[in-house]
């Protein structure tokens, strides 16, 4: 690798492929390697112990020199993956990184949980499609906690650290009646709101109570510029008055974007929409908007259907990926146990199982 | 109250005090107090159950008629705490609802646990300073459990329920040795982050080890316009690689809008940054509002001070409030434990309190 500078503000570093990216002084000064605790990552400088306008006087090879002495020794690697002098995704919307799109094709990964919990590269497999997917099945569960305990924790709510979906004769939440439960992210009224849901069937003495998944990012990136423009620049509102002391409420996006346009995540459900709160003139299109979003959603070719029978589960990531069920009938029972958790420790046990891979 | 129709599409209502407000048809029809649960506000219909293009052919007093016969009966207060035919915020950072900002002369809300254990009227009180301040206070706190259940949730993390902070003579974070800590938020590098934090102190027999919180909301809003949009507007990275099988890592901006310019959230810790990750041109500046923000952040105008004796506790909102703690010397001990919980239930215990006061 060869470097240059220009200024002493910029250095330039060439790989041998012939990449080559620019970095400035004050970006190498902050990632100085020996800055960080080998152990943990943690960086021993604040912003304000950095100079304010340091120079490179010298480069070689990863080794950098500043006006004022300090030397910084980089991997080389690390800086061509760290590299910033790129072009940023422009248009609103763009995937996050792993995300892949499907539609009605697309069938869950399923594996057995004895073999996710014995073998680290199955965990891995599984962990991965629910961050490329968002949505993944296990089957022989006994213990909708013990799932959880494969890469996290339960996030508990006012609902319980697990709770029960059943037909009952009173219902508090209409998941509790045999109706239809249009696709819906879970707790739209919350926030921050469960990213990660898991429901396991116990039982499913029904007929009907089909479950089905939709992909809200595919959703979303269905709808045409203008509609995904309002949902995403517009805050829709959620509430939820459930038992006494309960008196949940959200006002977040339809569509949630990044600063930077990044698709970070849908919500939807129709029962739990507050009243819009848009500017007056906005109204009626977020509204069209609003129905066109949940037409996507409910479009055969987009959701992927399935069956559960007792000791299968899904986890869908509640960010992205919608769930729904079908109306059921006869006189079985149908009971399913619900859970919430998080995407955080999801993603630094499969990240650190790739790790070790 | 009266009203009047323009073309069916919109109808306007009057107040006896001469406020009016117009009202879409389609939202009026979507907001039929009808067609809510009575019981948890849920909504019965969902967009696609809407009339694409409903329109109002009269209207008399709360009592609305539709084109096609439908009648909705609203409660005309509902409606005129409802109203959206006004002028929307402009400013890009505007405050949530109850936020109130304050500075070094803030003396956080004390109270003792007992009493906001035994009296709702006190824990209302409480609540709403956590809400409004983003920080309070308890002494005679035994079991930091016990404060989170009166009213919601831990968050466990891979931290554990309750985690110890302590000197240790092989710290895996820096929080653990005897050093100052910079003003931060907590676990910037967890999406989502906890947005509860609460610091209980077991022994504080050091010199120094002070606490100092500082209101991010203030400080994010005492920046120059130029050095705000940057750092609403790009997102910077975090990243915590802890004990084997911790590998945690976000990518939010510093200071997170919503799509309509509301001030959401700060994220603030100058150990946890990794590599930032700004279109190349911005770099500098990006730096440069960094330093500004924590210069705000350390300026000490704006922090409030306190010692923490046993059994005192601190919560802070940790998407608004930054702590900080001074050095400490001398052969005592300083033990806190800290837990983490969710903002979603501490209002909703607040709103429901308050709805029943």
């Amino acid at each position: 690798m060869t470097g240059s500078m220009a200024e002493g503000r910029v250095a330039s570093f060439t790989w041998p492929d012939g990449l080559t990216a620019r970095f400035h002084a004050i970006w190498l000064r902050d990632n100085d390697p020996a800055a960080r605790d080998p152990g943990n990552g943690q960086k021993r400088h604040t912003y304000g112990d950095l100079p304010a306008d340091p120079r490179v006087v010298a480069v070689d090879g990863g080794r950098v020199t500043f006006d004022d002495g300090h030397v910084a020794t980089f991997d080389t690697d690390w800086l061509r993956a760290h590299r910033y002098d790129v072009p940023h995704a422009a248009e609103r919307g763009w995937l996050p990184p792993h995300a892949v799109l499907w539609d009605a094709t697309h069938a869950p990964l399923s594996l057995p949980f004895a073999t996710v919990a014995a073998d680290p590269g199955s965990l891995r497999t599984w962990l991965a499609a629910v961050r490329s997917h968002g949505v993944a099945r296990l089957s022989g569960v006994s213990d909708i906690a013990a799932v959880v305990a494969l890469f996290g924790f339960v996030r508990e709510t006012n609902y319980g650290r697990v709770f029960d979906v059943r037909a009952r004769p009173d219902p508090a939440n209409l998941a509790d009646t045999p109706l239809a439960l249009a696709a819906h992210t879970d707790n739209a009224y919350r926030d921050p709101v469960p990213t990660l849901q898991l429901l396991l069937c116990r039982t499913n003495d029904v007929a009907g109570g089909q479950s089905r998944v939709v992909d809200g990012f595919a959703a979303a990136r269905a709808l045409d510029r203008a509609a995904f423009d309002l949902l995403a620049d517009h805050p829709a509102r959620w509430s939820y008055a459930g038992s006494a002391g309960v008196r949940l409420s959200a006002r977040r996006p339809m569509i949630e974007l990044g600063p930077d346009g990044e698709l970070r995540a849908v919500r939807h459900n129709d029962r739990a929409t507050a009243p819009l709160d848009a500017p007056f003139e906005l109204v009626p299109a977020c509204y069209a908007a609003a129905r066109a979003f949940a037409a996507a959603i409910e479009n055969p070719a987009m959701g992927a259907t399935f069956r559960l029978e007792p000791g299968e589960l899904f986890i869908v990531d509640n960010t992205r990926v919608l769930h729904a069920r079908t109306a059921f009938t006869g006189g079985g029972d149908r009971w399913l146990q619900g859970c919430y958790a998080d995407r955080d420790g999801l993603l630094s046990t499969l990240a650190a199982l790739e790790d070790a891979a």
